[in-house]
């Protein structure tokens, strides 16, 4: 894993340990403010531009949609010039979800330009995919 | 919107196009060589490598899971460097689906690194989301 890959990686932690702790403060601050970002919470349709996106967070926190303990497994970094994405799983009460999350480097620091995440399905006795 | 921008949107578009005539061979050629490449498809587990992504399209659209007349709406893009990512919805039959897909530029075009579908809300009858 090379140095950039790594710092990715802490700034996706960052993201989960933030969602965690419920502190909608330290989540704004967690996305990009010059590159345009988006977010695609499950079920919801698509929000586009920081005004919404941090909104639905806020919203999402201070409203108890937070899930107790949310936390982030087997993520993968992808590192090109000033842009990375990275997937992993975000385990939660009763199963976990996929998850995509976006980006950018602005000032030397990783913030967030796009987060996507969407139901997994649920493991089979046998260990075999519904699919 | 940038030349670069457009040229996102076209390999985008070009990625429903593939998918909506069931062509596996082209769908192949579409996904990037260099880089490593993911998929997450609705409800199935985070797929990693290239082997295994083209393997999964070539059952989806041998397999008669390609949804028929599937089409590409609201598609918006973002570069950056030699990363580019996009938000868009997949109308089928019946619904629609939010996607990511992320770009990256491999000898001078845009390969397709990574894609992310999930089902959107069915609108509810006075316009309200679910959430």
């Amino acid at each position: 894993m090379t140095a950039e890959e790594r710092d990715v990686l802490d700034a996706n932690a960052a993201f989960y340990a933030v969602f965690a702790r419920r502190d909608a403060d330290a989540m704004d601050a967690l996305w990009a403010r010059e590159a345009e970002v988006a977010c695609l919470h499950p079920g919801w349709e698509p929000l586009l531009g920081r005004e919404a996106v941090v909104a639905s967070w806020r919203r999402i926190i201070l409203g108890g949609g937070a899930p107790p303990g949310i936390r982030c497994e087997r993520a993968r970094a992808h590192v090109r010039g000033d842009l990375a994405w990275v997937v992993c799983a975000e385990v939660v009460p009763g199963g976990a979800l996929a998850a995509t999350n976006v980006f950018a480097r602005e000032n030397g620091a990783w913030k967030l330009v796009h987060h996507h995440a969407s139901p997994m399905p649920q493991p089979r006795a046998d260990g075999t995919l519904p699919n």
